[in-house]
C-alpha cells in the first residue's frame, strides 16, 4: 500500500483494514445459529449510532427481537412477500423462488431498524430531500455491517416485508417506518462473491461504466 | 479488545482500525485546497462501488466535477437553497445561516452522486420499499467516507440543492436523480465532535434511548 498522503492518514495496516471490511463484507442469508454476546451487540450497536445524519436527526430506531412467536411472525410476513414479489417478477418467478433471501431462523440475533415518527419537523438538509432520513438510516446499517465483519459474524438486509404490517406486529407509532429486517450472527463462511452473483442471479457491473465526468454519460 | 468470537473475525489489530474509521469519521465542511491524487480516488470509489446493493442494482452513478464554472455552478445552487430552507426554518433561521454547510468551493474534489434511471425495473426487495435504491447508495457513501477518513482525507454529503436543477445541470435522463454533492479532500483536522454539535445546533442522543426490545419504546 502507497505511503500515507498526509498526517491525519490512519497506518498502511490500519487502512488495509478498512478496506477488507468493505471487500469482504457480504449480505448473508445462511446463518448457524449460536449467539452474540451481549457486549459484542451493544458494539456493534454503537457503530450503527455514530453514522452521519442529516441535521444530527439520528432517524434510527432499533428493536431488539427477542421473543421466538415474534420473530416466527416476522418470518411470516417476510414470507408472505416473498410469494408477491416472485409474482410480480413473472417470467425470473421461478428463480427467484429458489434463492434463499433471508435467514430469520437461523440467525443468532434479529434487529428491526426503523425511522422514527416525526420527522417532518427535521427541515434540514430535507426541504427537498425528505429521504435523506433513509440516507442516514442506511449509513448506521453499512456501520453495522461493516462492525459485524471484522467481528466475524454475518448480517443480512431483508426488505421483504409490508411496511404497515410489521409496523402493526411491533407496536409502531404513526409516522415511523420500517425499513429493514436485519439478520446477525455466526456464519459457517461468508460467500467469496455476492451471493446473487454465486447462484447466477444478476452480474456486478464495473465502476468504470457508472464514473461519468462533468456531465452524465460523459468519459 | 476483547478475544476474537470466531475464525472469521479480524486481528484485534483490524477491528480496532474499523472501529477507528467508524468513531472518526465526521461531515467535514471545512477544506483546505490540495488535491486527491488520481490511484487514490480510484481506491475510494472502488470502495463506494463494493457496497451492497438491493437485488445487485448497483444503482449509483458518479460524477466527478473537474470543471470551474461546473463547480461555481453547483455552488450557486446549494446557496440557493440554503438561504430557503433558512426560510423554512422560522426562529432558527439566522443561526443556521451562521452555520458553514459546505465546502464546495475549498475542497479538491467534488462529486455529484445519482441513482440511475430505469429503476422501476428492480422489483426485487423493492416492490414494498422502494426506497431501497437510495439506501444502497447511501452504503456506497458510507463505504467512501470510512475508506476517506482511513485515508486522512474529509468528506462532506450537501443535500441542500433542489434535485431537478441539478440534474438539468449535468444532463442527467428523466428518472434519475441526484442525491449527494459530496466535498472530498484534505482538511486541516477533524472535527472533535460532529460539527453541528461543537456549534450548539444539535446535541446527540444515547443510544439507549433508541434501542427498544419487542416492541417500539419497550426498554
Amino acid at each position: 500500500m502507497r505511503r500515507a498522503d498526509n498526517a491525519h492518514a490512519f497506518s498502511p495496516e490500519e487502512r488495509a483494514a478498512v478496506y477488507r471490511a468493505i471487500a469482504e463484507r457480504r449480505d448473508m442469508r445462511h446463518f448457524v445459529g449460536g449467539e452474540v454476546a451481549p457486549q459484542l451487540l451493544a458494539r456493534l450497536l454503537e457503530a450503527a449510532h455514530q453514522a452521519p445524519s442529516v441535521g444530527l436527526m439520528q432517524p434510527w430506531r432499533f428493536i431488539r427481537i427477542s421473543r421466538a412467536p415474534l420473530r416466527e411472525a416476522i418470518h411470516d410476513l417476510v414470507e408472505a412477500e416473498r410469494v408477491r414479489t416472485a409474482d410480480a417478477l413473472g417470467e425470473r418467478s421461478d428463480a427467484f423462488m429458489r434463492l434463499k433471501v433471508e435467514g430469520i431462523r437461523e440467525c443468532a440475533e434479529l434487529l428491526v431498524v426503523a425511522l422514527m415518527d416525526g420527522r417532518e419537523a427535521h427541515v434540514f438538509g430535507r426541504r427537498t430531500l425528505p429521504e435523506m432520513d433513509m440516507a442516514s438510516l442506511a449509513c448506521a446499517i453499512q456501520n453495522l455491517w461493516l462492525a459485524a465483519r471484522a467481528e466475524g459474524l454475518g448480517m443480512g438486509w431483508v426488505s421483504l416485508f409490508e411496511p404497515q404490517a410489521l409496523a402493526e406486529l411491533l407496536g409502531m407509532p404513526p409516522g415511523s417506518k420500517p425499513l429493514a429486517v436485519l439478520c446477525l450472527g455466526p456464519v459457517a463462511a461468508f460467500y467469496e462473491a455476492p451471493m446473487l452473483v454465486q447462484q447466477g442471479w444478476a452480474e456486478v457491473r464495473p465502476l468504470s461504466e457508472l464514473l461519468f465526468q462533468d456531465r452524465w454519460g460523459a468519459f
